[in-house]
């Protein structure tokens, strides 16, 4: 591309840089915010900055947040006996929206992930553990992704915590509300008939 | 969308407000940078507000430009006497980047459309009817998009320098190269049918 401008060139480099926006789309970004009021540059570059200097991330679990305790972690209206372990705080957010869920969480920070070079120290597991090992934590649910990664970060994590007295779940794999049958995967298929669950359970929600 | 801290909140919206980025996009984004060395949100937020603050248009051309008078207009090699009249900056590096035109643009900042309120008044018409009095144009390029807000725009400009002694032209419109022709949409391939070429034209490119 030939910018007639340096600043502009500059700018483009620098929007380009976050993930999935190339340098055409990073060029729209930019002449839209030359087209707006000089405000709307300021505030988004003050939010910006602001978060990436004043954002904390929760003692206890691991969220972002904007305190030292995360509201959920400080709310007590919360069980602190469940553990949900999550992968990040998109997960901790889907979860929240759903009102379904009413113990904390842990936010491990990503998967373990050899070939991108994520091993089990790059992750909150260890502060997981000593959670566990202190013994107020009854139940630990694993809602990582069903993906090769995901899967060895639970059995990871289940090895570590298996000598402690605690029960272990996973979210349950199937077939989403209101899909067609003959549309889905054999595998989702398949786990979805070898964990079936009572009907009369299935009527609750 | 649940944030646990309102320093995120606040980041996501601001992202959000660009076109084309909705919330789940800017999250990821703003998640993104919470990865990277702070650094890196500083160069960006510095990039925009710089962007912002300090960069200008070109008196001539009203092309973006770090100086009163951008790279191209300053530049004596190029032919003052053909302008080609665009609509933005985007349209200009395209041209650029053809390395075919050695002459001047024009950048209109937009099209003629009473359906999102722009009026001649609003783009930079006024100047190129100047311009083109002062005698020392000898042929404007329209380089507008074939639509009817570009079409509209082309032909009130026309209107207005038609009394002074100017050469008029539009880029031609036809097959892409390397395109199939039973591909192309029936108004291109008419129109590249109506406008046709000598062939030994054709062997200059």
């Amino acid at each position: 591309m030939d910018f007639s401008s340096k600043i502009l060139e500059n700018a483009v480099k620098e929007v380009s840089r976050l993930p999935g926006i190339g340098k055409r789309t990073a060029l729209r970004l930019v002449l839209h915010l030359l087209k707006q009021p000089v405000d709307a540059t300021s505030y988004l570059a003050e939010a910006l900055l602001n978060l990436r200097n004043n954002i904390k991330s929760c003692q206890n679990c691991h969220n972002i947040s904007d305190t030292l305790l995360c509201d959920i972690c400080s709310n007590s209206k919360r069980n602190s006996a469940i553990v949900c372990v999550v992968e990040d705080v998109r997960d901790v957010m889907a979860i929240e929206s759903t009102s379904q869920f009413k113990g904390l969480y842990h936010v491990l920070g990503g998967k373990i992930s050899p070939i991108e070079g994520i091993g089990p120290q790059n992750l909150h597991i260890e502060s997981l553990v000593e959670k566990v090992a202190q013994g107020t934590v009854k139940e630990l649910i694993f809602a990582l992704s069903s993906t090769m990664e995901g899967d060895t970060t639970n059995f990871y994590i289940y090895k570590q915590i298996e000598k402690f007295e605690i029960t272990t779940s996973t979210i349950a794999r199937g077939i989403s509300v209101g899909d067609e049958l003959e549309y889905a995967d054999e595998v989702t298929l398949g786990r979805s008939i070898l964990n079936r669950i009572p009907f009369s359970d299935s009527l609750r929600n």
